[in-house]
């Protein structure tokens, strides 16, 4: 609700983050492609956050949020809720710096995520698979650790990380009409907007989300946060409901919000592991996707899409392989 | 048969062929990963071939033969046979010069590939899956068209191309202990070894190759070519005999062929799919085999290795995908 919820961060916020994160993160590459170029008629600009520690730009809002610890919260470690990318970004950033980390994932996590998960070094505790256990789960263990929370994308410090990823984008592309990110909980696209709008307000941002889980959508129509219900999609890491802070941001900042169907995911998905030869993950096919398919007009323009992530289950494609070569 | 074969060309052709195909090739990334080199011991750089035109080194072999045609060699066209990335690399580097290309495929060639060649401009012919209707039906062009014949790996010109990657890789990545590249026809192995070892004579030259297509290891150890008789492999770029311009140059450069099993390559394409989130067809995961599993001590060494492509069957990925949500 952007009544209730003041911005707390601006532009400034996010050139700090870049400069305290730098020495912590990898600059990533920024990818053209001629072919991609000559389908839609713009100059696309990819911010490969594929090739970011851990796979995602999730490690961006993680390292700047533990960054910003006191020592007292340092020494007494953090926590935070994922089956996903931010729970391993968290992991990998305490580990680097030296605070302990648990997260709290329901029962029915791949066995494989919560290994990768512990591979960093993070404690990982298992919750039932409901948002009420998983609530009790996390404030118990605060109340009993006194763990900080590090919310994965309801938090300003991580809002303002993951800003950074776009800020460099416009260091490395230049000046940009427009910039696309996903939208799951809002933390990219809030970051991105407040990094984007506070260096070139005349440039457009616009979120992308699966049409089978436009809450995001019906959110800035309705001006309500509007829950997401466990949607059926390909794109795993935009399920999430918005969080408060982000739709904050997006209710202000943000210029539209556009969906893509199942089949226009993966396509786009395909497209560019084949004209790319980059893994990316189906989350971040989603802003691509109507750049290929002319939802988006982006004829004359120069383009940005945050390219979120490249872990992808890969077990179908070397069970084959495996199947017809072993 | 190395006794009765010249070596026409030496590194510096290779560094001719540089600065002639510059103005046409991408320059492509060299890229690292701490997770790899604290597994092996040693810094380890891969050349991204993948990346390049058509997603194959091939197009620097091509290349650099169609722009050595005299203006009648031009307007008279160039012929080939190849099934893979050759056919394509050609077909690519012609319609960029203005070159007819015509690529004689076996009538099993999966559809895809045949039309991805005629999608660069190439026409296709098939013949008989036979080494006796590749032939005539090659020769029978050439006859009636006056074709100029470009062999995918048995030609001076196409070897100084393929050298032109670990030319650059040097550039890019300083003084290397070792360069590794995979084995099929030879080419790349042989343009590989004359520019490194005209430039750096200590540093090692290794070529790898499927256990289960262990011809080029046999044919050094006993000096005359072993035919390669529809070697079971997946990694399908290296089902090739030697041919005999690279068996004159390997056996008088190469130091050494290393060979890997049908799971390690398989398990060398995953590690690199997933820690270096791009993607290798499987002959380009021979070579890293033997860093991953120690076959090769590379400790305290620095080695680039020559990533030869990207161009790799996605269906069953996609098709579990499509299946698993659309």
């Amino acid at each position: 609700m952007p009544a209730s919820m003041d911005i707390a961060i601006g532009a400034d916020d996010i050139l700090k983050a870049v400069e305290r994160i730098r020495p912590w993160i990898h600059k990533t590459p920024v990818l053209t492609s001629r072919t991609l170029d000559a389908r839609c008629g713009g100059s696309i600009f990819l911010k490969c956050e594929n090739f970011q520690k851990v796979g995602a730009f999730k490690f961006r809002g993680a390292i700047n949020a533990i960054l910003q610890l006191t020592d007292e919260e340092r020494t007494q470690g953090v926590i935070t809720h994922s089956s996903g990318n931010h729970g391993q970004a968290l992991a990998r950033a305490g580990q680097l710096v030296g605070v302990p980390v648990t997260v709290v994932m329901p029962s029915t996590a791949p066995a494989i995520k919560k290994a990768a998960t512990e591979g960093y070094g993070a404690t990982v505790v298992t919750c039932e698979p409901t948002l009420a256990s998983r609530e009790a789960t996390v404030h118990a263990m605060i109340e009993q650790h006194g763990f900080t929370l590090i919310h994965p994308f309801d938090n300003w410090r991580v809002i303002a990380g993951q800003g950074t990823a776009a800020w460099e984008l416009l260091d490395q592309a230049g000046p940009l009409d427009m910039v696309i990110t996903p939208v799951g909980g809002g933390g990219l696209l809030a970051g991105t907007a407040l990094a984007v709008k506070g260096r070139s307000p005349e440039t457009k941002v616009i979120g992308t989300e699966p049409l089978a889980a436009d809450d995001a959508k019906r959110s800035l129509a309705t001006g309500i946060i509007q829950p997401s219900h466990d949607p059926k999609t390909v794109a795993d890491g935009l399920r999430t409901s918005l969080g408060e802070k982000p739709f904050a941001v997006i209710s202000k900042h943000v210029d539209s919000i556009v969906t893509a169907t199942e089949p226009e995911i993966l396509d786009a998905m395909r497209f560019v592991w084949e004209r790319f030869k980059i893994i990316i993950e189906p989350s971040c096919a989603v802003p691509v996707a109507p750049i290929l398919n002319g939802a988006l007009d982006v004829r004359g323009l120069r383009v940005g899409i945050i390219i979120t992530g490249g872990n992808v289950d890969l077990d179908p494609l070397f069970q084959a392989l495996a199947a017809k070569w072993l």
